[in-house]
């Protein structure tokens, strides 16, 4: 991997980082394909779209198809005929969010799967060993999640058990290789929950690993702006500003535009896909709820100009009248110009950090919103 | 709308339809998209995939988005943004098989909606009216339905309804006008069940009102291979020859190939999008149930050379492990590949017919299958 800054504005930055699998020009949004689908979208479609990587995940992937399976097959990329970035998420949230039954203890974690009931346990040494045959180009080690609130004993527990198991999963990364014709990266957690003491230990101590990027994680869980903002300030302040910086699951146009403005490089979040299916759309001057009755009748497009699949065929009352009547067509049309929403969102930040005007466009763009 | 046959070759023929939204090639399939959408499906990806024409229907978009929207959008084909031809069934059909309660009487069929529960009455007055303000190239009349197996009294007193409703069809037809830019055809239906004195009776009355072109209806219901194909045949010999005919709900790709070397021009059927949706899949060597554990890691294509978005870009492994994870891709690529399917076929039927040696390449194809 090759990591390079372009350009910057403030604490905003527009960077290239450059794979096997092709570059990513950041900020970047990336498209959650939960179980290997970015759910509606071919791959073709999602390119056409302006996706340069998407995001899948370990815990999903290794429940089904099987690593065994994804191995046989010759890796993620070529099981799902992507051929650009990957980032793979650990699924130590989809443990907490999603399996039957979960024990955290020292070795890992242990839980039964959702789908079929069986027991499993997850050790960091064993989430590396599923991240190589998963083999994405950037691959996410196990780590305990708290939610929010939580008592300051139990967040910093957990962030010195993400330290211990982040030892043993670079100790395991660094003594294995990957599967496949490209370079791995793992990129260690930021975690600490909403104390700025516990967020600069973590954030300083990984910053010591000189790991080839960096993820702030636990935020986006219910916590108010201020304190996201605050994580976010001083994860990015002690950690090396040579490297990629990503916020897990943020978010919403105006907290990704916000994070940008603090120095944050990469994003992933369900929300303009899950938004998509749920008739809920963004355009620049905010959202838009299509199961609405005032649709019905509305000729315009979704957003005037966006040159989605939705948008360049549909208007809104034909989009409305398939949510309403429940067609498949309306989730993945929605999905569609919500991503594109994003995308553009993305690349006209790069636009305006790159003019050096980014503060003042973003006061514009979320204020109109 | 303009007829012509192109060739013929046994009793199969080619030929070509031609109305304001473009041209029809015959034997053509037309995708069902009931609600104003062939699910899951793009007009785009439609379009690109050889559909000449859809077909939709008015007991659903009457229902919803309901006749008053339509025709202040400035009727389906603009509500929809398809351009190319379509054909709307009348909804007696759906008034059978999706209503609440409803009860025939001679002046027509009362009913409660599947959504709401609200009453109507379907008169053949009424949907005419209706199938005006959809707009379509193509609409049927009002007809009574009868299962399978049926008394011949039954079956009788129901094509002579059918019969009565048909005049007050055309009277109503003949007294109005299109609401749009386009000609709309009125195709008469011959029922009868499986008598072949009522199917006679019928067609040859049918064949008195020199209507445009013909449909034969109430097949595919149970019936056996010998019946619907004597049905078809009675219907066709006493049915103009220089017209198109259109067999109803027919189905399967064996059936469709049986049905034009008995001189059908068009079809419809929900079998490849539905199927489709429920993982089987079409191919020259027969269906595929792509849950089937065998497929797991089958890298293969669903069908060598398929220009399909599926086929193009998928692997076996990868549509198994899609449907086994409720993905909703799967459904997509899945009615996808099997509308190509069908689509080349009717090429390949077409091409065939010129040639003249269709009836052999029909045995050919059965019995690969």
């Amino acid at each position: 991997m090759k990591f390079e800054i372009k350009s910057k504005d403030g604490a905003a930055r527009t960077c290239i980082i450059s794979t096997v699998h092709g570059e990513i020009k950041t900020p970047a949004f990336m498209p959650v394909g939960t179980a290997g689908s970015v759910k509606t979208l071919e791959n073709k479609e999602l390119d056409a779209l302006g996706a340069d990587i998407i995001l899948s995940n370990a815990y999903h992937l290794y429940l089904r198809p099987g690593t065994e399976t994804l191995q046989q097959l010759g890796g993620l990329h070529k099981f799902m005929g992507w051929n650009k970035p990957i980032l793979i998420d650990s699924g130590g949230y989809q443990v907490l969010s999603l399996a039957a039954r979960r024990k955290v203890e020292e070795e890992g974690v242990r839980f039964q799967s959702h789908i079929d009931g069986s027991y499993h346990l997850f050790t960091p040494e064993k989430v590396i060993e599923i991240q190589r045959s998963i083999g994405a180009d950037f691959i996410m080690p196990l780590d305990e999640l708290v939610g929010y609130p939580v008592e300051k004993n139990m967040a910093d527990d957990a962030a010195q058990r993400t330290w211990r198991w982040l030892e043993r999963s670079f100790e395991a990364f660094n003594s294995s290789t990957s599967l496949y014709d490209n370079e791995q990266v793992l990129i260690p957690i930021v975690q600490g929950s909403f104390y700025n003491d516990l967020r600069q230990r973590e954030a300083e101590r990984l910053a010591s690993l000189e790991a080839e990027a960096y993820a702030i994680g636990g935020l986006a869980i219910g916590e108010a702006v201020d304190q996201r903002q605050e994580a976010i300030d001083i994860s990015v302040k002690y950690l090396p500003e040579n490297k990629p910086r990503y916020a897990m699951g943020i978010g919403l146009p105006q907290d990704l535009l916000d994070s940008i403005g603090r120095g944050i490089d990469l994003f992933d979040c369900v929300v303009p896909t899950r938004n998509g299916r749920n008739a809920t759309l963004f355009t620049p001057e905010g959202r838009l709820n299509l199961r609405n009755a005032k649709f019905a009748s509305d000729e315009n497009p979704i957003e005037d100009g966006c040159p989605c699949p939705c948008c360049t065929q549909y208007s809104r009352a034909y989009l409305h009248h398939l949510y309403k009547s429940k067609e498949i067509l309306a989730l993945k049309l929605g999905s569609a110009h919500n991503l594109s929403y994003y995308f553009r969102l993305m690349e006209d930040a790069r636009m305006h950090i790159e003019h050096g005007d980014f503060a003042n466009w973003m006061s514009e763009i979320i204020s109109a919103s």
